[in-house]
């Protein structure tokens, strides 16, 4: 039994060969979609200034903050200055506001890195985990909101999830909604946090809470859940919205990302829906949620939160952006142990005296692109040499004695069929990279 | 003048487009090597539980360790229980302590990552920067340690970097020495210390503080550092080691790395070094460092530490490794703004009904790897917009008006030349691709 001393801190992983390549390699998919939609990397420090977090994620969020105590004479008065990144944002709107006319308008940036948070960790909630975030700061078009749903919804093409729906609603729309249902304008941003709950809790249970929790009178209470729930919800709201001023240009927002992102996402894939709610009451434009079958929750989302960058200390710009669900979907992935990353040549080193004309031919076949390893434990034995070669799945093992040697030939062995070769060492390289898929 | 509030913390930095492209492609390049290698990608969390890391890097290095406080009721008492990784090496060392035999044996494994260390910020020197190590973990074979420096070499091929000379010496052979030349064995590590100074003080300087600092009497110092400092040093060495057993096993593993690694690294690129040191003193067989001309310091250094995994509090095997000053490369290599990343394609928007079909425009443009940018602010002005993509350095605009649309073709302007041509919509993609030089 591994002593828990040698585990890495609770909710925090390592990560071997297999896991992390399959993280990079989805990192790396999803980079490229970002790269063709002209968004530009920004990587900022693993933390920040404790002022610059405090007070941006609520009482809640701020007791989840990783602080770090200052140092030197200052450590015995226990205070920290410091604190690691809670999230993408917060960062981006501090250079937003430092690096201002500096940036492109507008400004696209992706951001793809740990965040850290000290929540309870559990079945896939850690304590450090990957945010991989696009946002679009300084352009208040609806082609900005589009631009934002095409490129989530190309990287999830690009990593294999292509059985996905885009719900797409708009807090406009939803504002006008509760004027038409005549909610008071005090109860409405409980009756949203309720409202959020449709797609987990049945209609009974949630129109119950919006009386019991949110103080609604019981009719409205019904009729709000009736009409979004209905299998014509679409069409009740549609008519329901057009008596308020929010509510039109709600409609329209919505209608006018739906025609946008169509052509890209496609028409059977992004709907309007009107029970999405999004809990977080930063958005003020339109709000969207990418959903698969058979997963529960999101596995991207985002909207237009106009008024955020400056709530979070930056200028007053507008700004919409949305965040893959990664972790999820690496989980949904799996680890690419095995067969994608074997080594294509293992080098054993038979005799002491040889060993430098071996390290010479791994260094050519290296040169020529091969993943190639050497023999580096003390045994001598072929035999043991060779389980080596399997276990570390190589496709090739290279052999090379005194009869070699006195040949001018290196002996390759196919790992797969157990065929010996004799191959001229100045062929060695063309003869293996033929034989061998391109590692990368 | 930009507020302090908004610039990173103290010695951290925001990477934005340009710098970190430069610092992606140096960690590519270098990772591409390792990999050749078969050298495995290990990623540990940022942060270790306090007790992993005190005690393992000295008074001077404790004090350097960002601490994180206690969360929750815990935090008033102001104490830390997790810490920021300091290096690569101590997690290795848990790693290896706590997964033991279901990694590869041996273990070669390489990280690439930011590490976080309290020191005062200074010209090129941050408290959050990139360490890049490789290290063979169980393996005494001194293919091992030729490994290590080929691999370290051979990635400062792939970034550039090839005026370099590699120096080697052995722990064993400087205890040789000290013995040789009758050091009193208490007085050995100090001795060293100093005599890690020969490439910055004359040697009439560290004869004098061996002499002050490190009591040794004036003959034996004034023996030592003329030895090592003469021209023929070399061969001084090889006389006067041959009388002591460490010394003669030191020469003989120095013999080794050189005759192993050379074929690799260039004869005349990789050297005995009798006055290397290496001020850590961890090391236990061969050590070395690269140096390149016109620059202090070393850019790549390392050996073999045979006792430190468990020290570290790993099990007690063989191992070796060393580390690639990536900081100071990439600084070398200056930023990568402008040409290398401009875009392929700017899509203008001059008309509100148009938007959608030019959306898919840039949709189909992306699908065929095109860096493909959507003009999102509000101005319909064709001039304004023709300014936008001058100033993000596209390679060519398009153009898709009223008449453009009546006659099914895109105008596509060359942003370089100023020439347009009408291009149907159906060959857009294959007219662009043909164009633009591969973007990755």
């Amino acid at each position: 039994m591994a002593s828990r001393q040698f585990e890495p801190p609770s909710g925090t992983r390592d990560f071997l060969a297999g896991a992390l390549r399959t993280r990079e390699h989805v990192f790396a998919q999803i980079r490229g979609v970002f790269e063709r939609y002209g968004f530009e990397p920004l990587q900022t420090p693993a933390f920040e200034r404790l002022e610059t977090l405090t007070g941006k994620y609520g009482d809640e969020g701020d007791k989840l903050i990783f602080k770090i105590l200052r140092r030197g004479e200052h450590e015995a008065t226990g205070e920290a200055d410091l604190a690691l990144r809670y999230d993408m944002t917060v960062p981006l709107a501090r250079v937003v506001a430092g690096y201002g006319s500096r940036l492109p308008t507008p400004y696209k940036r992706y951001a793809m890195g740990p965040v850290w948070r000290a929540d309870r960790p559990g079945r896939g909630r850690f304590r450090e985990f990957a945010q991989c975030d696009v946002d679009v700061v300084g352009s208040a078009s609806p082609l900005a909101d589009a631009e934002v749903v095409c490129a989530l919804t190309d990287a999830l093409d690009a990593v294999g999830l292509r059985e996905y729906r885009v719900l797409v609603n708009s807090r406009q729309a939803l504002s006008g909604l509760l004027d038409v249902y005549g909610v008071p304008v005090e109860l409405g941003g409980g009756v949203l946090i309720t409202l959020d709950k449709l797609d987990k809790l049945s209609p009974d249970k949630v129109a119950a809470e919006l009386v019991d929790a949110r103080s609604l009178a019981p009719d409205i209470a019904q009729a709000l859940v009736g009409d979004l729930t209905a299998p014509d919800a679409v069409d009740r709201m549609q008519t329901a919205l057009k008596d308020s001023e929010a509510g039109r240009a709600g409609l329209e927002e919505i209608g006018r990302l739906l025609e946008l992102a169509s052509p890209k996402v496609g028409e059977d894939r992004i709907t309007f829906t009107p029970s999405l709610v999004r809990g977080l009451d930063y958005y003020t434009g339109v709000i969207f949620e990418v959903v698969a079958e058979g997963m529960p929750g999101s596995i991207a989302s985002g909207g237009r939160y106009d008024g955020l960058i400056s709530a979070l200390g930056g200028p007053d710009v507008p700004a919409c952006g949305g965040s893959l669900g990664v972790e999820r979907i690496i989980g949904l992935l799996g680890d690419d142990e095995g067969a994608a990353h074997r080594i294509d040549v293992a080098a054993t080193v038979i005799a002491e005296d040889t060993a430098s004309e071996v390290m010479g031919f791994a260094a050519r076949l290296r040169d020529a692109g091969l993943r190639t390893e050497v023999y580096l434990a003390a045994s001598r034995k072929l035999a043991k040499q060779l389980k080596w070669a399997a276990d570390r799945k190589a496709r090739f093992a290279l052999i090379y004695g005194a009869s070699d040697k006195e040949a001018g030939v290196i002996t390759v062995r196919d790992m797969d069929s157990g065929e010996q070769s004799e191959v001229p060492a100045d062929e060695l390289a063309a003869y293996l990279t033929g034989r061998c898929a391109p590692s990368r």
